[in-house]
């Protein structure tokens, strides 16, 4: 079924205890609708990127099945740029530079062929660009889902707690669910933002794999799909994007939005995160096979015994 | 099938941010002993205590079917106590009091009714007197586990790298995992962990679960159980030794030993644990429905979406 996906497409430049880039292509929407598209088709990409963002970047994600009409191009403006260093354990970073450019003013323009999307990822972005968008579709998706990251909550708090409750799921680190919801319990923060709006909550805990909560009055449901433990993590960078374009690319294809798909979901999220963090950027995600993303899944299904994939 | 079990027999007294204890019993091999007996009998039981320790504590644990013949009572000493402080995240402690008394020469003689067990638990102890117990038995068990510490590490290196050659299984957690093995990948860590002699090797992950690991030049086997998100963690003293109950418990329930079996043995060591701290000590153990335990381990087998409990 139809995704939409907005988000940033942009430069990073990484350094990690393993090497360095200069800048190459990053942002949410780049991670997410190249992932999400081994997954379902079309995707439909809301973006903005300056004159400088590689015409055969652009290529690529199209010839993945990503229809860029909604990709503005603005030609005498520069991309969105981050440049971030991971620390030697690669669980935190530091900001060394952000350059907000084309981001600084983004109006996500909905092209009307997008108009029919059933499904809509808000990749990472300030929540009122986000929250625009879900105010600019003429008729509501069946499934919306929202990254979000520490960033807004100092920042944008109000905007925030707006837009999540107009999302059906929110995915956010375990340090941000803490911040968010003042609780250091996982099983509290998820139902403290419950409350605030999304029917289910997903609490992404990096090497230590995902939760995902649906929290009734009656009955709390509980999913949890691990990490695939690694030898090496050589750039965390996009692992959190993947995961969401695994969930909603899976969601997507499946058309039935319930806790058991949503289950698998989670996994398929995880199997795409732990491609992205064997290369730099979007190297490794460029050009899987449908056989390698099978043997991943396999071997998270070898990792806690389950029959389901 | 039989079990040894030895460890420490004592007293704890515990702080966290809910409450404080008193002098409450607890030691290694009470967790392990007590929480076995849901499993298998007999258990046999190894350690030493003084003469503060009481009687009535003894008889519980026998009406659990542990044999006490190998405890011994030196009626005219002290009891092992130790007390500690957990600090808010419930994750780190620190020690306040540690007192030996008679842990200090603790010859862990094993009656002549033990010496056909079949499985043998090594409960963390200095790993000169683990290694003592393992020559003392006349027949090598079928399954060696040995738990330990980063204590040992610290002040016994040499001793600990003797006696983990002779174990099948050993249990740490990620931190001591990463001390012993001097690599920050618990992939890398397990690796070298399994050099020093162990087939097997349990990495425990506190809130974030547990991991385990063969090795093989070949084929790498790793299978991942979750901890139960919890809304209270009341007191984690003793979880790792729980941990290791349910999983020794049911290895020598079933009376196999190989990947598979393993695997579902460490979900009953979570289940086990996640019992444990729900209260004090050994409070919520004493007293456990064969209904409880089957209840806690569905909610894990819906946790990960499997069905083989």
């Amino acid at each position: 079924m139809s995704l939409l996906v907005v988000g940033s497409v942009a430069f990073d430049a990484i350094e990690t205890p393993f090497g360095s880039t200069d800048k190459i292509i990053g942002g949410a929407a780049t991670f997410i609708s190249l992932c999400a598209s081994y997954f379902t088709k079309p995707i439909n990409l809301v973006a903005v990127v300056g004159g400088d963002f590689p015409k055969d970047k652009i290529k690529m994600l199209e010839s993945h099945g990503v229809n860029t009409e909604g990709l503005q191009i603005k030609e005498d403006e520069k991309s969105f740029f981050w440049k971030g260093k991971y620390n030697n354990d690669m669980n935190s970073r530091d900001t060394l530079i952000t350059e907000l450019n084309v981001l600084e003013n983004f109006d996500p323009i909905i092209p009307e062929s997008y108009q029919d999307c059933e499904y809509l990822m808000l990749g990472n972005l300030a929540p009122q660009v986000q929250r625009t968008v879900i105010e600019r579709l003429k008729k509501r998706p069946k499934l919306i889902v929202m990254d979000t990251m520490n960033f807004w909550m100092d920042v944008a708090l109000e905007e925030l707690m707006k837009t999540l409750k107009l999302v059906d799921v929110v995915s956010i680190n375990d340090e941000e669910a803490r911040q968010l919801s003042g609780e250091y319990s996982l099983v509290k923060a998820a139902r403290k933002i419950h409350a605030m709006g999304p029917k289910y909550v997903i609490i992404k805990k990096g090497e230590h794999g995902a939760l995902l909560f649906q929290m009734n009055e009656e009955d709390d449901k509980i999913y949890y799909a691990p990490a695939l433990p690694l030898e090496e993590v050589f750039d965390p960078t996009g692992a959190g994007d993947t995961f969401a374009a695994g969930f909603i690319g899976y969601m997507a294809q499946q058309g039935t939005i319930d806790f058991a798909t949503m289950s698998k979901a989670v996994i398929k999220g995880s199997a795409m995160a732990s491609f992205c963090v064997e290369k730099f950027g979007t190297e490794r995600l460029e050009n899987l096979s449908s056989k390698e993303i099978a043997q991943r899944e396999r071997k998270f299904a070898d990792l806690i015994g389950t029959v389901f994939v």
